[in-house]
């Protein structure tokens, strides 16, 4: 391991190795915390930890069973999930999950996963963030983000990235408004959701195969870090809508 | 500066800093590659450069003149930009460029554009960053990727997050097709942008008003590397589009 401190405005990200397998009741907070000190390279005051929304909903008991030799055993937790459908097109739904969230099949899925079990998303998102914070505060003393990460679509792009459903300690927007460009003009890109940002840095040394549960971006903005939430600062509002 | 090469597995992104204001006809890859050197860490065999679309609209001369004194002078540029409007609220026209893209106003923007202009997208991304690579290729000796990064919006969340607009020495997507999960369950999710995500990456290191014009992300999937569009592998078909 290189010297872990990053230097002045440079981001270090990588994974923590060594979670054990997650299961209802865990201690996810914990278990992070403790794999990044049997790794050496323990959490840090301002590091921002990214958990998957995977682990989470297994720590949280989201799991549900379903007929493993039936593929589609799980499209009526879909609809059990959603509270608008926006598009089907064969086996795919669009919907609005009850989060608030627009996904593919009520962001529930099965990689991952034991077989016969589908898990569904974490029922309040940032409070399982804030779990995680309060644990690592608490009982480690050290003051980090958390940023619970899920895998979605574009609807004009293709490729998944991930996203962040759930924050807590850092915020999920920063608002550059009335700040000025390089030009003393007052800059018309004003509100950057660095929170998506850092769960693509992060799912960039997660992989989708290697079962990596969590990871860390150390040397963020510190003007970023203290109380933030998806559900108020992401959801757009389907009043503010144009697409749904 | 600390060390600068990553400890296996993690990544380490970083601002390029000093590269001189640019001008139309200048040489972006050369500048960027001597900024890097003259800030003592210079670009290394698979480093992924992030360029901004201002300063690479800016080298191929995309800038317009408008009208500095009417905030809407740009307006018409938008629509011939455009092959396809598909909302508008208020000032807010979100259309399909003629590159394909999705986007708010058709990528135009003045902010960080000396004032009376405004700065339209490349005319193809791709082009753009193959000739960025090239020169670092074939004047530094240094293999690198390239992606030439935008700001876009996103319908169903707020905030602005970074994209690629075009790519060259990397692919835009890397295809999990056919890998198995840590339970050895073929993967659902399989196609991740990864070039959004290294463009997300970069932003953090970046911001809006630091005029900060290229980042590098270092450390990244060797297997990623080699040749990659955002045209071919991103841009979805309106054939294949639910929302259009």
């Amino acid at each position: 391991m290189s010297d872990p401190v990053p230097a002045a405005g440079e981001l270090r990200v990588f994974p923590i190795r060594g979670v054990p397998e997650v299961r209802p009741g865990d201690d996810l907070g914990g278990m992070i915390a403790e794999a990044a000190i049997a790794e050496g390279n323990p959490l840090r005051d301002g590091d921002v930890v990214i958990v998957t929304q995977k682990v989470v909903s297994k720590a949280e008991n989201m799991l549900v069973p379903i007929d493993a030799d039936d593929p589609l055993s799980h499209k009526p937790l879909v609809e059990r999930e959603s509270v608008r459908i926006l598009r089907r097109r064969g086996e795919l739904i669009v919907s609005e999950t009850r989060h608030g969230f627009v996904c593919a099949n009520a962001g529930i899925d099965l990689s991952n996963v034991e077989r016969g079990y589908a898990a569904l998303l974490p029922e309040d998102s940032d409070r399982s963030a804030r779990r995680i914070r309060d644990v690592v505060r608490h009982r480690f003393g050290v003051e980090v983000g958390v940023i619970v990460s899920d895998t979605f679509g574009r609807p004009w792009r293709r490729g998944l990235t991930d996203v962040a459903i759930g924050v807590a300690g850092i915020t999920a927007i920063a608002d550059l408004r009335g700040t000025e460009d390089a030009q003393g003009r007052v800059l018309q890109v004003t509100e950057v959701c660095v929170a998506d940002e850092l769960a693509c840095a992060a799912e960039l040394v997660m992989g989708k195969a290697s079962g990596v549960a969590a990871a860390v971006v150390r040397g963020v903005d510190p003007s970023w870090l203290g109380e933030g939430s998806v559900r108020d600062q992401v959801v757009r509002n389907p009043a503010e809508d144009l697409f749904r």
